[in-house]
């Protein structure tokens, strides 16, 4: 029995017989009782997590917000990739695992973008802290958004050739800022691609006061 | 061996040996063979599913983006949890899982809002269609985004009271729309409570040109 994680005094939940009840070379699967504190509501949660990856503080990955700037015009580097997963192409932002021993997460997104889709970014213009969560009700899995600009009229921009591996396939869009969630929702309603939910939040987001007025 | 998902003449992977290698009441794992066309590069691709779900088309869950317009003021209505997959508190958009015998998804988030914050909506202002993938690397868990307005200065919205079932302990957070970005920049430097990735990427967007004039 373990419930160490439990012991913090912030927890609502009492927490006890975690157990992992799949490891796999990738993926582990865990479980846990709980019970609401001060109540008899009691159930089991089950969840999946990178494997080998204790409840550290370090984003998994990093996802590269990117603007290019050509021509007068502006655009979001977007990939297109397809994802085993969930057996769909899948649009996406450029984005890369950071190695637990990488600790510079900027550079790691840096070298992701340029990597995937080509562009060398021009200037840093934030960092997320921390780490944000990508499926909150199934597991732990996280990244950190490194928002870049990218000059597209420079030298080095202006044949972009990607560096992918061998087992990489990507695709490389630009899409116009102010017309990315009009793309987006088109692709949502296609049968064979997809949205990640980050991008597409970000998208909603982008264009939340032109479309809705809010 | 199953090999109908490659069958897809879209499919850039070759897929073999599909297995479930984990079975569980609320987590499935499965792993698959895979070569990208016209390589020799081949790996082993795990992935973590809801339970008993099948590649379907239709949305695990559903987000509520709503805005509540207050004393001319407009805020973003969020949800404040403990999530025991991460072992934090996690700042997210009011949500709920839609049963799949639920065809109607804007019902179920119009329920599912009344139900975590106590706020009727006023008005529906868009739902995106097909569905957006939460963690694209490690799994095919999806939602949907239905955006509301609420008024609150409605009679039914001036005391909102939560309707919450005996296990959960959710609570209710406003945020002036435009100071969103700051709100969660300020939570994802503290110690005890993380962001989603999805409501932290719709508060960049929300905020992108005003932060980065882009």
């Amino acid at each position: 029995m373990e419930n160490s994680d439990s012991s913090r005094s912030d927890c609502p939940y009492e927490l006890w017989d975690e157990e992992t009840v799949y490891s796999g070379p990738w993926i582990t699967a865990k479980q846990v009782q709980f019970r609401l504190n001060g109540t008899n509501s009691q159930g089991v949660w089950q969840s999946a997590h990178r494997a080998s990856k204790p409840f550290t503080k370090n984003a998994d990955g990093v996802d590269i917000v990117a603007v290019l700037k050509k021509g007068g015009k502006k655009y979001f580097v977007l990939v297109k990739q397809y994802r085993i997963p969930s057996r769909t192409w899948m649009i996406e932002f450029p984005a890369g695992l950071v190695d637990t021993s990488d600790a510079d997460v900027e550079a790691c997104g840096l070298r992701e973008l340029k990597e995937e889709t080509g562009y060398s970014a021009t200037k840093v213009l934030g960092l997320s802290s921390g780490k944000q969560i990508l499926d909150v009700g199934m597991g732990d899995d996280s990244v950190r958004f490194l928002t870049v600009e990218i000059d597209g009229d420079a030298e080095e921009n202006k044949s972009p050739k990607q560096e992918l591996t061998d087992d990489e396939h990507i695709q490389v869009l630009t899409v116009e800022c102010d017309k990315l969630l009009e793309f987006l929702d088109q692709v949502n309603k296609s049968d064979d691609t997809e949205v990640e939910a980050i991008l597409y939040t970000f998208a909603l987001g982008y264009s939340f006061k032109t479309r809705f007025g809010l």
